[in-house]
């Protein structure tokens, strides 16, 4: 379908550019024109679905740049732990016994909160299984995503094969849609020896079912927490004489197509490595703070040109995939922790949570700004709240008065996905009843101890 | 009108008790009874209006405990600025062309959005004008208000006379809703003599126009940023031997009708005097991020004892009145900075948000908790939202997922003020026209330098 939004302020992204009662025409899946309505009403009279965005503000889809979405079914599970009681006591536990099916719907219900909080791309690691996952989720949500396969050195023959078939049933399947990842789950689960064959894995994955411009990218946990070289020693009885980031470079594993997520216990040398192998972050700082890991030097990151992203990380340790979230406390946190209150202002978060989410995906080509030629993945914001008048500045707005349930409607791949808040191609209470369904039968495998 | 509300899971605030399948009843102002909906129903069939609150969770109102509601009118203005330029270049300097209508309709805006989000008590700090006012603005949107008139030493005589006005006129008044303080800017801004002064305004003004069950309060600020000490001295060129609590003990003006703001800045004896003292303390962590301030040491005032409330404190440094927010903020931060992820647990952060607020205002005796006697303030929680899915535990929920546009439906003092999202009293439209035509006359005004 052909698409005309219009009387809109549209934030672009591009080169810093607003448009004021502009217009964007949208053909197949593809951004054709963006300008001012007048002109574009003129020329693009028939055969154009009209989306009226008065009082609305329209800004390329969020680009969330870790996820594990199908740990939703375990959000508010436990909260308020010891970090290693949460984790081997409550969600390992209890992980063991989610089905295909329950991962299915952990990212169904993932997808329906993204779309509906204005996030376009989810970038998401988790177990693939042949039957049901992450992907087919996505791809019945009509969400965009990269999808990953995680990797331990335990199951290497398991982790070979579903990385197989994910990148052949699922890269840039589903209309464009989906890519997948190869995702080593940590330098102290991933052997030195498996890290660098993942490696090789994710170039020979992106040369047989991707290309240059859609590769498969690597999706990795690094430095999370301060005790990251430790776990690596303990695992792997070696001494690291460097960083956790000095350490992935001396395997040689690190380029412009890896994506490590969370960067919070790094050294000044680790940075310079991103920077000089071009690895872009993920930075989660709702999970960093609510697990207690500590607070990733993103001032720091931005200030040596690092490419830093944004990302809610799982519904476990979160508990939302709300990027409007994200923002507001990647803009605040790192002013407060800092002492200075001119850091991470707002139209740099903006940049964060959208062009800078695509390029950290390798899909900056596509996405992540309202460019002519790229894919139309949109959200408008409905200003007309009480929370957002008056209005001085519209980017000042998103990243700190905005929510994610001040979003009106959303395009993904040039179809609408959600209009007036309405879903289009999912029944919202459907979802939630797999959801609230998924959980109880979870719950009585646990208590029979089912797998 | 008496009401009953039906079927939904209460969470009481009071002894930890939990109801599912609970009803509230609720005569002329105050709540009735309280127990299961079964029962409730039997007994409260005709007279009294039914609220169903099936798939919802009713909580106590919000307490917001520092807030400066008439500057919602600069919300988004400016930004991400050094402190100083912040305040002196911009905040002060259009402040200085507001009008008594601007601040009316700049606390109007504040209100709407609070009993959007759930917040039923907010206390709030600014100037006193005779004509519009804070006090009628709140009374005007049914909400419930502690309103005070910030005093400085260097308009001692207009501010006595503000003190008296608005106790005389407001305090309360409008059926109880609304109740006054008397608030010292800050230590740096009003002296020693006049500071002693105004705490035994406090005191006269309650035995006129109060009583010990409904006291007026004293809200200042104090401790926002390290460099408090310094000012103090600068300004009454003194030499402070003790941190800026002890410095106030000294003055004698210190009790536990005193909610102090902020709190950043404290010493451990500092600490020590607030629980001596019975001062409360309202926390406001998004601010105090924001503008770079600091980070409060709420665990261990929590540890001590010491009454913590949250607040948001003003649309300019926040930029929402959103409780929810800070919440979550709330939740996570002190984990995250003190590296426990056991600290400030879901449990405790409600409780802050609701009964320890009440406390903090020294009005526990009627609002915070949903309790027989209490005035009817509460909020109604919609869960049936994908991001409240599944759920293992409310308070988990209310405090890590939910967002104040999940708030229903809100009662003040027994007054049903929004059903399904729309106000009763208030006609949002008009108050965001009003806003955005208060806006522009203010700019024009501070271009053609017009006061």
């Amino acid at each position: 379908m052909n698409i005309l939004i219009q009387n809109g302020t549209i934030i672009t992204m591009h080169n810093r550019k607003t448009i004021r009662q502009g217009a964007i025409a949208i053909e197949n899946k593809t951004i054709t024109e963006v300008g001012k309505s007048r002109d574009l009403k003129r020329k693009y009279r028939r055969g154009y679905k009209k989306v009226d965005a008065k009082g609305k503000v329209i800004i390329p889809g969020l680009i969330n740049t870790h996820q594990h979405a199908a740990m939703s079914l375990l959000r508010g599970y436990a909260d308020d732990l010891p970090l290693e009681e949460w984790l081997e006591k409550w969600i390992w536990r209890i992980e063991k016994h989610m089905t295909p099916h329950d991962i299915y719907v952990g990212a169904l219900l993932t997808a329906v909160e993204s779309i509906m909080g204005g996030t376009t791309t989810v970038n998401t690691m988790y177990h693939y299984t042949a039957e049901e996952n992450e992907a087919k989720a996505f791809a019945d949500a009509s969400l965009r995503g990269v999808i990953g396969h995680v990797c331990f050195s335990w199951r290497k023959k398991e982790d070979k094969k579903a990385l197989e078939n994910l990148a052949k049933n699922w890269h840039n399947k589903a209309d464009g849609l989906i890519r997948v990842s190869v995702d080593p789950h940590s330098p102290y689960t991933v052997d030195s020896e498996y890290m660098r064959e993942l490696k090789e894995i994710r170039e020979e994955l992106t040369q047989k079912y991707g290309s240059e411009k859609a590769p498969v990218i690597w999706h990795v946990h690094v430095a999370e927490t301060s005790d990251e070289p430790e776990k690596i020693q303990k695992a792997f009885k070696t001494k690291l004489k460097t960083g956790v980031m000095g350490y992935l470079d001396s395997l040689r594993v690190l380029d412009r197509h890896v994506i490590a997520a969370h960067c919070v216990a790094l050294t000044d040398r680790d940075i310079a490595i991103m920077k000089n192998r071009k690895v872009k972050a993920s930075h989660n700082p709702i999970s960093n703070l609510k697990l207690a890991s500590g607070i990733s030097p993103v001032p720091k990151m931005l200030k040596e040109g690092v490419t830093v992203s944004l990302g809610t990380d799982s519904p476990c340790s979160n508990n939302t995939a709300d990027m409007f979230e994200i923002m507001k406390i990647t803009a605040i946190l790192h002013k407060g922790v800092s002492k200075n209150p001119t850091l991470t202002p707002a139209q740099q978060v903006l940049e964060m949570a959208t062009i800078e989410g695509a390029k950290a995906l390798s899909w900056e080509n596509e996405i992540g700004s309202i460019e002519v030629g790229k894919k139309a993945d949109l959200a408008i914001i409905d200003f007309k709240k009480p929370h957002l008048y008056p209005l001085y500045n519209e980017t000042s707005h998103l990243v700190y008065a905005a929510k994610s349930a001040d979003v009106d409607t959303v395009v993904i791949n040039g179809k609408i996905v959600m209009e007036n808040r309405q879903l289009t191609a999912i029944n919202i209470g459907k979802v939630m009843g797999m959801a609230a369904k998924a959980k109880d039968r979870l719950l009585e495998r646990l208590t029979r101890n089912i797998k």
